[in-house]
């Protein structure tokens, strides 16, 4: 049993999550959040928020998880978003043609389809599973897709990314922010891809939770207002020279990666700060993080420089759970060609620019009367003319134009082309994108897969019988989750189920309950499988109620990690306790300690 | 312009909602969450999470939005869940059918789909929009549908409701909460129906989010243990006899309703106090909602007591927001049948019970030496049976039993049946589902529209000018949101946008921040129409930073709904503010009176 297996034994096991539909035996690729799941999913999703939303003022919006088809024919989606496949004609299971045909093609997803069924039938590929003949390679598209309303009239898809609706928002959304740059959108939700095969687990989902953030910044200046403040922040990064040159990652600061150009821009380098301060605060741990820059050849070919998160865990090896790009205005130009709407911000110069022009001047005295109604429209449609595109604009001569659809003839005489000069004050231009996409369920498990330790431990309390949770003489398994994201805040745990201990318990359960604090009542089995069974789920604190309470006054407040224990008053208890879980006070100011 | 209009107008300007896919004409049944109005959704849902999933301990669950087909044919959503349509042959549009033949037949949602057809032949109903011949009536069912894997080997459905996840996951939740009933579970997410032309905006939504909670307790005991905390609590109830009988809602304590038998039981009850609470908490107006009840006609067949609460609009009267309903075992039972599961509870009794019964006794001295190797599948089988089903058990004849998929023949020499005596300590049985369901968005749409005002007011501060925002002479629009659900918190102005005070505004947004407020900085226009801006968007409190900051250090802090004003001292400015949104601080209490 590897941690991974040891981490969904647990995971299952106490509530976190597990396979969904299982009483029906369940379908690849769908995973439930049980109640300490969600709960620790919702935890991190909100340090999330309070990081970009609150902090860095990004407003999250919500769109619908169904997208109408125009939306993805824009993005590249209907076209691009798939995997080759063949399907083996006897069993009818399906596989991708690129991985089948690994040993025969250097590059093989490279390759066309029928390039690929190409190879297939000249090695005599078969089908891995029962050895039948293999049929054509087909592009699988891998959004699910559905249909909306009666009669099948309107394709929908299922968003691939939340990305594309803050880009289709991009009108609102601009007026929202009054029309300045850069501004920023997030948003979390759920994403769907229709994987052929899924075989990871959590770590491959078909439906899963994206935390993305889209800023969209003036393409002329990458620049980052508060870069000065992470300029010394030091990140272990893996660029594509170290990848190519066969070297590690390396730390470095921030101010350095620009500087050398390692890293494009400060923007980009910002956001790598902010995305290693969120996964520090939920838990990823530092060791096992890096950030890999894209291969010029695994970029997209648009995109300017793209970083991911990367952590490492023991079955999968190193594995991206955040990807950072910056993906330049090709969205919101794919979206405004497609929509045919203007996507451009007007942004206004410092100083005004005097520029010279050549430009068309209409002769009114002689169009008027020639064109007599449609006398305006024709010198309007000559005026707009880019005199730079008239094939030679000092020789005069018969220039044709279209005017309400119909094509005039003005002959030389009408007007003429000459320099001009215009006081111009800004111009129009399409945003760049930087855009930082969070893989929140792989997250979910980089923390508990770091979060999980077994050790030894020299006999905590009584500790006997046999139990779900480890005995004394086995050690305990801790989730040394960060208080912040720990399901369960507190544990209330009274030393027997009698009546005088079970109402000051019940009371302090209350109490933190009505200041926020989610707290666990459990009174069943010996104090210390108590302890273990909170060890396991994490909980950071537990606060016994015995006979010394009813005399004095004060309480055991335990400290998962370090087993420390300190009497509180009990009077207090609910402050103390939400302090330590809100506000991080330290846990030897929590009361006096026991030795 | 009806109120609807005004605030799903200022709802699209100031960003809180809007039509999904603008930019490429939109789709009916779907809406965009902006800035705002995601934020507030958030709040609202939170305040749901804090009153059932802290203080109620009802864990929240996350399952997929997209569901296997077995769980919605368990449910009855396969079977069961669609609407009676025609298409007009000639424009392909297509209508409820049920609707057309309103005039034409009394009763018409129960009629058939060839009954509807018929109708529709014989009273020669035409298309309503072309005048078109319409077609034979089909069900149409209201879940979309999409396949899961390649080859379309699977059929998914996207949930037309959180509740069936919860249902397929009790045996989990079940071990969760060590197998003792009561306990609840929620879940809030999305849900989807494809309705066939959804018309009246966010009020019906193809895709919209659901807060549930499915609450498992002993059909034999439906007392609640703290009933009486809100045995006293008055609701505005209209009871199925009121209804019938043609008399309004009537004012009427908890403790009464039960009392009367007018709300089933404690447990329900609770469930309606719960879902007052909320409402009031979120900003619903107390005077314009009511509990409604199901009448017998309208009810589910396995429910017990169903109750909607309402809300008055003033476009669509009274419309429903939340369920509260008594399933019965109906769920789990369906699912146990469909998956062949055990889904029922082992309950102790408090006291064992001692029951006389008549069992078969096998005779092992004779089965052994007849069956060998078989003979204890054989004597299991016999002591398997229930003797009361056996023909007539006294007379003891040839009994043939099934072992191992085969028939056996016992002759009667080789059992006796006879009267036992056993000791009983406990029965497996089906706990029964309270289940509260809001819809959020409609709750959301309530929040707004019961929080949206147009008053005159006595020019405050100057006033000029034309702007997105009314001036002075006009009045204002003011969404009077609680200060807890109010999407941006606190605003701050510094009076002019000269670096003396922007030094401190700054400042002051950065302490906010940082405390997990959320915080507008606007310094662009007069301070009173910078007031007005914030009236519409509902934030609580603003904070201007002018010169007499500089002079005395304090800021004036003004309240959104009294427009009155306090000065208070800037370094503790955070502080105030942070506990007049979160810890419900008096204004009056936050600095010194500006008469």
């Amino acid at each position: 049993m590897d941690i991974y297996d040891s981490v969904i034994e647990l995971a299952k096991r106490r509530g976190f999550l597990w396979n969904s539909f299982e009483i029906y035996g369940g379908t690849a690729g769908f995973y439930d959040y049980g109640p300490l799941g969600a709960m620790l999913k919702r935890r991190i999703e909100n340090i999330w928020r309070d990081i970009y939303v609150i902090n860095e003022g990004y407003y999250e919006i919500e769109v619908p998880t169904i997208g109408i088809e125009d939306v993805f024919v824009a993005s590249g989606h209907v076209g691009g978003f798939s995997d080759p496949l063949t399907e083996c004609g006897k069993c009818h299971e399906s596989f991708r043609a690129d991985h089948l045909v690994e040993d025969f093609a250097s590059n093989p997803d490279t390759l066309t389809r029928d390039e690929l069924s190409i190879i297939i039938k000249e090695n005599n590929i078969r089908c891995p599973d029962c050895g039948g003949e293999l049929g054509g390679v087909y592009e699988f598209n891998l959004m699910f897709s559905t249909s909306i309303g009666p009669g099948s009239k309107r394709i929908g898809y299922l968003r691939p990314e939340t990305a594309q609706g803050m880009f289709v928002d991009f009108p609102r959304l601009l007026r929202f922010y009054r029309e300045k740059l850069p501004f920023g959108v997030t948003q979390i939700g759920k994403a769907y891809r229709n994987e052929i095969s899924p075989r990871q687990g959590i770590i491959r989902l078909r439906e899963f939770t994206q935390a993305e953030a889209e800023i969209f910044v003036d393409p002329r200046d990458k620049s980052h207002p508060r870069f000065d403040s992470i300029r010394d922040y030091t990140l272990s990064l893996y660029s594509d020279h170290n990848q190519s040159s066969g070297q590690d990652q390396v730390g470095m600061s921030l101010g350095n990666a620009v500087d050398q150009g390692i890293i494009a821009h400060q923007f980009l380098a910002y956001a790598l700060a902010m995305t290693h301060q969120f996964l520090m605060r939920v838990g990823v741990s530092p060791e096992r993080l890096r950030f890999r820059q894209h291969m010029k050849d695994e970029m997209a070919h648009y995109a300017i420089d793209c970083w991911d998160a990367e952590i490492l865990s023991d079955r999968f090896g190193w594995v991206e759970i955040v990807g950072i790009a910056d993906r330049t205005d090709y969205d919101l130009n794919a979206h405004s060609r497609v929509s045919k709407t203007d996507l451009s911000v007007y942004v206004e110069y410092d100083e005004p620019r005097i520029v010279e022009k050549v430009a068309v001047k209409p002769d009114m005295g002689k169009i008027g009367p020639a064109f007599k109604g449609k006398a305006k429209a024709v010198m309007d449609a000559l005026k707009s003319l880019d005199a730079v595109n008239l094939s030679n604009p000092s020789s005069n001569k018969m220039i044709s134009i279209q005017v309400d659809g119909e094509q005039v003839d003005i002959p030389p005489d009408m007007y003429k082309v000459q320099q001009v000069t215009e006081t111009i004050h800004g111009e129009n231009i399409v945003p760049h994108v930087i855009e930082p996409s969070f893989g929140i369920d792989r997250i979910i498990y980089a923390v508990l897969e770091h979060a999980f330790r077994e050790e030894e431990v020299q006999g905590e309390d009584e500790m006997r019988g046999k139990d779900d949770v480890k005995g004394e003489d086995e050690g305990r398994i801790v989730l040394g989750l960060k208080s912040e994201v720990a399901p369960v805040q507190a544990a209330v745990l009274p030393l027997l189920t009698r009546k005088e201990l079970i109402g000051p318990a019940r009371d302090i359960e209350s109490a933190l309950k009505k200041k926020g604090v989610m707290v666990a009542y459990d009174d069943s089995g010996t104090i210390g499988r108590r302890y273990r069974r909170n060890d396991e789920i994490g909980t950071p604190y537990s606060i016994t109620v015995d006979y010394d309470t009813l005399e004095d006054g004060t309480v055991t407040i335990r400290d998962r990690d370090s087993m420390k224990q300190v009497r509180s008053p009990i009077d207090t208890i609910a402050d103390t306790v939400h302090d330590l879980v809100y506000n991080h006070t330290r846990f030897e100011d929590a009361g006096t300690p026991i030795e």
